[in-house]
């Protein structure tokens, strides 16, 4: 419980009317618990930047967390968080009991890397430049969330509601979020009701959920010799005509909606009919209903372009497409005026730092967005370049400046 | 010179004429050193296929003959054949000097396969049957063209004109004939009467060269976030619209004109805008104007996906498009009532076998054909299957038969 009680009523009303956070969250930061906790992370930021580095330094690709897990799974029961445990999925869990079960905050930093095995992830450091793949995304998430929970024990913060720190999987790319999806239907199925997840780099809150559709398609024919066998269609003609279409669709600039033909292969050699086309297709979409028609539009073109090869060639049914959905992030959103956007917003400002205005991405929050449980996502502080690049770089300035954040708003969201 | 002078007479008539070589043939084939050639071709059949053998365990993949060349030099010296040589493309070229330099007849066969280096070459033999990566394409070949020069040497056959042996390179693939373009335009410029490729296998006769025109085409932009940077144009989407295109060309049936997008690649992962796609693109006519409709129509269709694909995102020239000829086969044929095509006739059937009508390929040939200097190609007897296909095998059975042919052809074609 925080000492304060002054400051407890403020909250409460705050959480109650989403009107009056933006008052509480100074009076928060001035409770002497809070306020040891804050100075703690502030004065203990090598610390958390040599977190930062221990947990970069153990390869996470998405799939095979299991190491850089295991260290979180170690820590978390260091700092003597309780009922620490690894999930079905391997997300890592470790509690902070409050006063009651209830309100239950999670804050959450995704272990997984865009990486794949056998990356070098040793970490260089040049002034107060780190270098290393990671090291921004989302190693600082991972060192500013053991930070919070130090704090909150060496300053001896009491909680009205109880919190859990998770080190979650399957952030990245084909993990398609499956960390969270694990923890919000499965892990803490209908506990959770406030979720933040420390994601990147600078002072960013994000609000808005962009959604997406991944999709591998697979135009399949018989092949044969460019010149025995033409007249057969052919697999990757089929896929050519789809994509023309797909650069040909009209999508809404607000709320903001796009598609992109990532990726393509197929095919042997350059005299045969090939076997095989594929194509990896995106869409996204900050408005669920948007991103059903983008969609809806992609399957038609397909399945339309597939007809046309055939009868281009009198082939009825030669060539064939599967549509693969690699990749389902659900769109959703925060409301701007809502009491988790105001407490970003609040324990940014009063702390005397300037939030950038709350944005859109495509994050771990998307999936209790898309549930309307309140969530945001904010960046760790510093200053990240390069992230999913292997020169990917974090500039440790003033990088303390997350970290305290990141402690104040656990508090405040940790209110009644 | 040929002993007997009213096989002569007959054949400059028959060369002269273009019309009596069926005549011809069989009584050159009864001429006492012709004969005895013949039957030591027939008698020496194992000989040939232990040559196929040797040959075709020194690996040589395309611009990567000189091992196997090597090996035919030194068979050639062995064979008492005269100025021995390789130019400067690698081909390897040994004389037997006739009555005269002309005619100038030249036999060959290519050195290369489409195996990369690393390939196993080791032949296997299942009773008749030999199981090797070029065993037939074009080891039979090498192994028939050295039977030939040694058979005349045995029967100390003589003739009127001079015969060049040629273990060529760059037959296959983007090997692009480099072999024969040296020899035709350089090596032996202007001095070649007529030419014979023994190329695969069977008694098959090829008279018509398809010819082919290989692009690699890459387009290529900024490339970018496929959300934040969305609006760009995207150089997978330009060829798309290019394929979208070519699927829909119209070519004519005879003569026969195809085309063919066989390969594409591009793009680094689903989110991303690519910043570049390629696509390889096959086309062939046995026409040399077809073949020159059709890569205007490939032209412009490029050229315009680029342009609609800019104009799409109204960014004009950011997607460019390089196209590569990477291969480039030229198209021509020698007409079926042609002295040469009728002696391949001729000497087919002088021997009792029958052959199948002159028919079309892409072989060594093209190019003396498209500089209308009589040639054609010849299979080198036996059955061949999996040819290009590491699984590629060679039956033996009967297999003197192409032995005897190209003999009986080599001798024909020396003459006046």
């Amino acid at each position: 419980m925080v000492r304060s009680s002054v400051v407890l009523l403020v909250v409460v009303l705050a959480l109650g009317t989403g009107s009056a956070r933006a008052q509480s969250a100074p009076d928060l930061a001035k409770d002497p618990a809070v306020k040891a906790a804050l100075d703690y992370a502030k004065a203990h930021e090598q610390d958390t930047i040599a977190n930062q580095i221990r947990f970069c330094e153990v390869p996470a690709p998405s799939f095979k967390e299991t190491a850089r897990g295991e260290l979180l799974k170690q820590v978390f029961q260091e700092l003597g968080l309780a009922n620490v445990r690894v999930d079905k999925a391997g997300n890592v869990l470790g509690d902070r009991p409050g006063a009651a079960p209830k309100p239950h905050f999670v804050i959450a930093a995704h272990l997984d890397t865009v990486f794949p095995e056998g990356t070098e992830v040793k970490v260089k450091r040049e002034g107060n430049t780190l270098h290393g793949p990671g090291i921004g995304d989302d190693c600082r998430g991972l060192a500013v969330l053991v930070t919070v929970a130090k704090a909150l024990k060496e300053a001896n913060v009491k909680t009205p509601g109880t919190i859990t720190f998770v080190a979650n999987v399957g952030e990245e790319g084909l993990g398609d979020l499956r960390g969270v999806k694990q923890l919000f239907n499965d892990t803490l199925k209908d506990q959770i009701d406030r979720f933040v997840s420390i994601d990147g780099t600078g002072l960013s809150l994000t609000r808005i959920g962009v959604g997406s559709h991944r999709y591998r398609v697979t135009f399949k024919g018989p092949g044969g010799h460019s010149f025995g066998a033409f007249g057969l269609a052919n697999p990757i003609d089929a896929m050519g005509r789809a994509i023309a279409k797909i650069a040909e669709f009209q999508v809404p600039k607000t709320p903001k909606t796009t598609f992109n033909v990532g990726r393509v292969g197929g095919g042997t050699s350059v005299n045969s009919i090939p076997f095989e086309g594929w194509m990896e297709v995106d869409m996204r979409s900050a408005d669920a209903a948007s991103l059903a028609a983008v969609d809806a539009q992609f399957q038609k073109a397909v399945d339309a372009a597939v007809v046309e090869e055939n009868t281009r060639w009198n082939k009825p049914g030669m060539i064939t497409a599967t549509k693969d959905l690699v990749g389902d992030r659900p769109a959703g959103n925060t409301p701007a005026d809502s009491p988790i956007v105001q407490a970003g917003v609040a324990a940014t400002t009063a702390l005397g730092f300037s939030v950038p205005t709350p944005g859109e991405g495509s994050t771990d929050s998307n999936i209790p967005m898309s549930l309307k449980i309140p969530a945001i996502t904010i960046g760790g502080g510093g200053h990240g370049t390069g992230a999913h690049a292997l020169d990917e770089a974090f500039d440790t300035t003033d990088s303390w400046q997350g970290t305290m954040r990141a402690v104040l708003l656990t508090v405040l969201l940790a209110q009644r």
